[in-house]
């Protein structure tokens, strides 16, 4: 194990989180919120201690492999959250540390699921912070780090990072170099990010509620300011927003074909078209089922648009409490959290793609039965799909659902009924944020014990860097020399 | 397709139907219960009018394909299940069709889920036939045909039917030839409800009740003739079907090498292993988390094995209301009922052996991201495994919980609970029978719509017969030229 890489590439990254402390620390100054003030200047004091000196090591270049990656990625996210949950801490706004824990998790997994019974009580700073994190943890910490600068000499190794933080299901780059990679994605999100702040500006809404409902749409996260969620907003805030979540659970592959003018290869992209029709088909199904719950068709429509894009984009944020509606509309957002959003997405979930994949496999599967001679080979997007990534797709899924159910077993200690406990570990696994019954959309996290907490804070990061760092990092043969 | 042969295998199945209902028969008519006697002498009729003249029908051997046995197994249970819920609808005793197919098929898939909100009210003679559709179900329809006499000269037919009805996960057989492989679980399988019976009647129960009980067991069925399920039975009766679940769940090649005294090969079955140390772990689990429920350890070990057996086993007899136990154990037993039961064993579910697959499989796959270019083969019982096997495994996952979760979709339009919805249709494609809340053990299935208990059918044939006889069956390109 390269340690001292793994040191340096950690402390970099407690580095560069601290910088991103400042604006939240200026707005809690510009405040005289004096609570958030301390907090965050202690911790800023105490990333910078512990991060500089790692930052400085000298690395060597041998022995970076695939193992150090996935260890880096995993234990960078588990610092980071650990950290960014501290000024929840020291300022005494959330008294728990678990609970700051679980915040700061649940803001850098993009879940958006909280703890806090009164969120508008927050101070402003912690606010920001909370839905930076969003911001932030949706195009991923590391390829943050590679868009600033070449990581390495060696462009293997940040193959192996970039891999490890944004697996996506089939490994293509966008442009040669990773560093250029990275900061192309970058200049995309950015791009979109100012755009929905500008439309959502145009609605009248004070610019810190622009810029905060925006971090937590292009993060897919779901944080919200409000304790109602974005109920209480007007309908052309809703619209935007269901807009842009659509948008930022798209694959950003897209976009950059979009912006290259290959708008061909959008059109012949399966994961796309499935994940529009998915979302067109769930709009029309739950829009029918709820029609004699709102005023009128536009509301109808525009409450079932909205928590579809929320829900498959695993955003979470609620135009309504959707889980006052009818089982099979309700049924239809559980299914949505599993499939999640589009590779190469902020999105979380199993990933469109993935679901395409085991379509086909299972199709292939009833073929081989049939004729069990017979070669039939899985295609995707008009090419044959290397038989590998099929593969490590099924493996992918065996490892889902193992983990899924036995967090699902490990909540019930909890007592609380089987609704809250499956949606609410489906909401967490794949970074949604809320779930039904006794986390719905108008609950919280907040009754949970210690020890579902954490096992549901596990649950964010393992889904949030799709299993393999997280399995890695605690998998005992990858620490033995 | 070879529809010649397809007719005339049907046609054999309906006779052998026909005459399976006899001792139902004449058990209506000792208790001149009229209703029944006229149910079953019709519907014999029928079976014999419509079956005779097919099984007369004269078999063309070319032609004989994979997909032709998976189409005549589906087709043998599609076609048994619905002359079987006749008897109920003649009488008058179940008055809603539906509801006896769903009876009918329940029973012969061995599922134990009822629509009957008062089985004592039932005639003996349709308790019988009921309970017996276990027995028949539990090692195959097929599988006793071919028992009874080869089927066709050719040695690939009856392998082709024998794997559509019975897969299994690894491809293997006993002894050379099918009927005699055939024949010889026949022989364990009646041997073992013989002693079964046997240890019943010394605990002082009606015969009537011990060989329905154990027709139940046997199958891993659990239809009761009692409304409290084994509530009432005696603590010896229930230890006795405790064991005998457990032993029916049993990979029934384990009976083989001990009858040829190859004990070494049971010590080194790793399903054999892994079933019963996840028993073990549940009863233990179970028994610390309900102590404080029942009066005495005993007593709590007792019900906490019990209902262990009875789940994993898929069978779904109850001992006492598990609906009320806590989350944790409830959690518990819904794991189990998705485990299921070891491979080549009359139980339901995953399978013991796929889960293994599922655990080796995911191992594999952290293995290979931490080494891209490694080999690693999954090994079982001390041999390699082949990778078709492990990719079938796997495949067969997939379309698993595409079909669970599709299922789940498709009931919620009831409008019943989460729980209810999911472990319903959880407890009928793993042929388990009752589930939690409105289909918990003091429950039944009446109040679903028949929208509901047709996909709840649907899911436990496609259960019962993994998977694929019924997807293929229903599959468009099958029946193409």
């Amino acid at each position: 194990m390269n340690y001292r890489m793994i040191r340096n590439v950690i402390g970099r990254i407690m580095c560069v989180e601290a910088a991103f402390m400042v604006p939240a620390l200026l707005i809690s100054l510009y405040d005289k919120e004096s609570g958030a003030v301390t907090g965050f200047l202690v911790t800023i004091a105490l990333l910078l201690a512990a991060g500089l000196p790692m930052a400085l090591i000298r690395t060597v270049r041998r022995g970076f492999y695939a193992r150090e990656g996935f260890v880096i990625v995993g234990l960078a996210w588990l610092v980071v959250s650990l950290f960014g949950g501290l000024p929840f801490f020291i300022s005494g706004d959330i008294p728990n540390f678990v609970d700051c824990i679980f915040e700061s998790v649940s803001g850098f997994t993009t879940t958006g699921s909280s703890i806090l019974t009164d969120v508008e009580s927050l101070p402003r700073g912690l606010l920001y912070w909370r839905s930076f994190a969003h911001w932030l943890g949706g195009m991923g910490v590391l390829v943050f780090i590679l868009a600033l600068s070449p990581l390495t000499r060696g462009k293997g190794d940040e193959m192996h990072l970039l891999r490890a933080e944004s697996p996506g299901v089939i490994k293509g780059k966008l442009v040669p170099h990773m560093h250029q990679s990275a900061m192309l994605l970058y200049k995309i999100y950015i791009g979109l990010t100012v755009v929905q702040i500008i439309f959502l500006a145009f609605g009248r809404i004070p610019l810190f509620d622009a810029v905060t409902i925006t971090f937590g749409t292009a993060g897919t996260g779901g944080f919200a300011i409000k304790n109602d969620s974005m109920m209480s907003y007007s309908p052309y805030i809703q619209v935007v927003t269901t807009v842009f979540m659509i948008i930022f659970a798209t694959n950003f592959n897209i976009f950059y074909f979009i912006l290259i003018r290959e708008f061909k290869k959008c059109l012949k992209n399966e994961e796309l078209r499935a994940y529009l029709a998915i979302i067109l088909v769930s709009i029309a199904a739950i829009t029918i089922n709820i029609s004699s719950r709102y005023a009128s068709v536009g509301e109808t429509i525009r409450h079932s648009a909205f928590q579809v894009a929320s829900i498959i984009s695993t955003s979470g944020y609620a135009s309504t409490d959707f889980d006052l509606w009818p089982e099979f509309s309700k049924g239809i957002l559980v299914l949505l959290m599993f499939i999640g959003a589009s590779a190469g997405s902020t999105g979380g979930g199993i990933k469109v793609i993935r679901i395409l994949v085991m379509f086909k496999a299972g199709k292939r599967a009833i073929y081989k039965a049939i004729h069990p001679r017979g070669v039939k080979l899985v295609h995707l997007d008009g090419e044959v799909m290397e038989e590998e990534i099929v593969s490590s797709v099924q493996s992918y899924m065996m490892i889902y659902f193992l983990i899924f159910f036995a967090s699902l077993l490990l909540v019930t200690v909890d007592g609380f009924s089987f609704e809250t406990n499956f949606t609410a570990v489906a909401a967490c696994f794949n970074n949604v944020g809320p779930g039904l019954a006794g986390v719905g959309p108008t609950m919280n996290y907040s009754q949970f014990s210690m020890f579902s907490k954490i096992v549901l804070c596990l649950d964010m990061l393992f889904g949030r860097l799709e299993l393999f760092p997280m399995l890695i990092l605690f998998y005992p043969s990858t620490w033995k020399k």
